[in-house]
């Protein structure tokens, strides 16, 4: 097989006060194990997850330098004498998660995406795994902290970079007919959105809306309709609407107006928030429009907290607050199935990966100038000098 | 057919200021329409949410004075000529709720508890709808409102009270065994905590946690396990721990305990929070012990918001917090047959109604010292001269 070098190369960044100043840098890989799959990157979306981390949104840097980006595609270089689902050549991609327990009760109900065992040591790891947490010898709970040759911790890095290497478990197989660009935002984004959707039993006959219609609303919309639902978008900026009609909703509603929410009073089955200024929101208003029982689910998560709510609030039509963390491998597997066979296309801006390239990429999605979502591309030219 | 008098009698408060003064007093009943049954009381259950009404917690009095009282059991008098369901001499119950559309889709499902027509001419009116709320001719959305002989509009008056008038959806017949000072609280605490472990899909195999074990929560174990899972009383007083396990618990947990919650991790698949003091929880914790897409449902309803939230607090196991109103008549009947059959008995204190007895009974159940709930009796001394 190919190998993966020692040591492998990513644009990272060294502190949240310049959050956008990539440095193309080297780092330590984990150590290769049984499971594990290295993946020579081809392309790497650039998620909202990645910006709350290096402005420090969510926290201060877990690791400095960090390599950031968990929405990779790539090629397989080779595979742990114990990987069953891979072979050296396949095309594949991770997301936002590399680690599990694979022994809990959540991890063996296809809830691994809850398992709570994947933070171990004592340190402090993002949601978003795949980059910014420790890894341990031999598992996710084993108790044993994974050390580099000097004997310092070995962090997850994510995937503006060279190379991966992850647990199959993570790892998922790419349908042939799904470009890479538009594969990698599917790994969180589409992932992220098609899990609650599914759960909440989305199919024919069920009305749901999407709030936000950005990297993860876009998706939302694909797979609301693709699993057959009525699906309403709901933007405060109406200059959207031609897209989102095109991308699968069947109604468009501009919160802007005056009012915009009575006509829909106890109409939703499931809202699905993917707006990340959710602490702005007149929640009310929005739970007002949920049918009986229905639930208002947040996959955007913004820095602050919730608007504060009354136990009443939920009160006039026996509605709920949820919300939910990626999805599984079994759900990814049916997602990409779904995107595959009918031919369900994300919006996608093409940048190629560089310095400069990580910082603008950054920057237009921290002012939301993106539509829909980013992909770093050109992989090959910057890393791999084919 | 017997008839009721033209007027009505009962125990009123006429500011929110003397809250636990009640003078005995007449007010008009709605008029007699066809769908309508005249009910003589027998005895009336004393909910939290008389409490909060009177003493001004929810708003302002809507109508002074003002009869409290939704637990109604009682015989039928006579019944409007439309009426099926119903012939003098039954034994009946009347709950919170005595208005609906009849006609909306949440009328047509089931769901008329969560029907939004039912506050009519502008009028504020609190959920607790059969007191202080507005009638209007000929239904609840008719919009022609309903005035007595003097032009005044008529309003719904309570329980504590010689007679109620209700239209026979928001009548339920009451099984024979199950005695009337125990069904009493069943027309709203019992319906109260029912609806929602109905529709959690509460059954074996299932593991469900009661929160606050007082007037709904003792009735929430007697349901949880009737209905078949393995119950939790979650509890802050010790000293409850051997009735709630008599009414139900499989497992009693003491919540002022250190790390309580720790060993209950992702344990239950539904939390029915039955206590209304929810704004001084540390709301995560109770969290962090829901399984995988569990739910923490609100039935007892704080003065106060509940804790602040992030959207992230739901994520670690895809969770999310609820509410609910009452439940449906169909419910209703279903857990009175379950009561009947599996022979499920409240723990109830009985108090004889009288301006007296409604002061001790209301000021009792201000400072929570009920185990586990009153119901006012002796109306037969107190308004029918028997």
């Amino acid at each position: 097989m190919a190998s993966a070098p020692e040591q492998f190369e990513g644009f990272m960044i060294h502190s949240s006060e310049k959050w956008s100043d990539f440095t193309k840098g080297k780092f330590t890989p984990k150590i290769f194990e049984d499971y594990d799959v290295d993946i020579e990157n081809e392309c790497c979306g650039v998620c909202g997850s990645d910006v709350h981390t290096i402005t420090g949104g969510w926290g201060d840097l877990a690791v400095s330098p960090i390599c950031v980006g968990h929405e990779i595609i790539g090629k397989v270089l080779r595979v742990g004498p114990k990987v069953k689902g891979f072979k050296p050549g396949d095309r594949v991609g991770v997301g936002a998660q590399v680690q599990s327990c694979m022994k809990c009760p959540q991890c063996k109900s296809d809830n691994e995406n809850y398992c709570p065992h994947q933070f171990g040591n004592g340190y402090r790891a993002d949601l978003a795994d795949t980059y910014g947490a420790p890894y341990n010898v031999g598992g996710a709970d084993s108790g044993k902290p994974m050390k580099d040759r000097d004997g310092n911790q070995i962090w997850s890095q994510g995937g503006y970079s060279s190379h991966s290497r992850v647990h199959e478990q993570f790892v998922f197989p790419i349908p042939d007919n799904i470009p890479s660009y538009e594969a990698g935002p599917m790994m969180c984004a589409g992932l992220t959105t098609y899990s609650p959707l599914r759960r909440a039993g989305t199919e024919p006959g069920k009305k749901v809306a999407i709030v936000g219609i950005g990297g993860l609303g876009h998706f939302a919309l694909l797979w609301a309709k693709g699993l057959g639902a009525e699906v309403t978008a709901l933007s405060h900026t109406a200059g959207k609407k031609e897209e989102a009609l095109k991308l699968g909703a069947d109604h468009f509603v501009f919160t802007k107006d005056k009012d915009w929410a009575k006509p829909l009073a106890f109409t939703f089955d499931f809202i699905l928030n993917c707006a990340d200024m959710t602490n702005e929101f007149d929640l009310k208003t929005y739970m007002s429009t949920l049918a009986v029982n229905g639930t208002f689910h947040n996959v955007g998560l913004p820095d602050k907290p919730l608007p504060e709510m009354m136990a009443q609030d939920f009160a006039p039509n026996g509605s709920s607050i949820g919300g939910s963390h990626i999805g599984s491998k079994k759900e990814a597997l049916e997602m990409l199935k779904l995107a595959s066979e009918k031919g369900l296309h994300p919006m996608i801006e093409q940048i190629d990966i560089s310095e400069a390239g990580c910082k603008k990429a950054v920057e237009k999605l921290k002012i939301n100038d993106v539509r829909y979502r980013i992909t770093l591309v050109g992989f090959d030219k910057a890393f791999h000098k084919k």
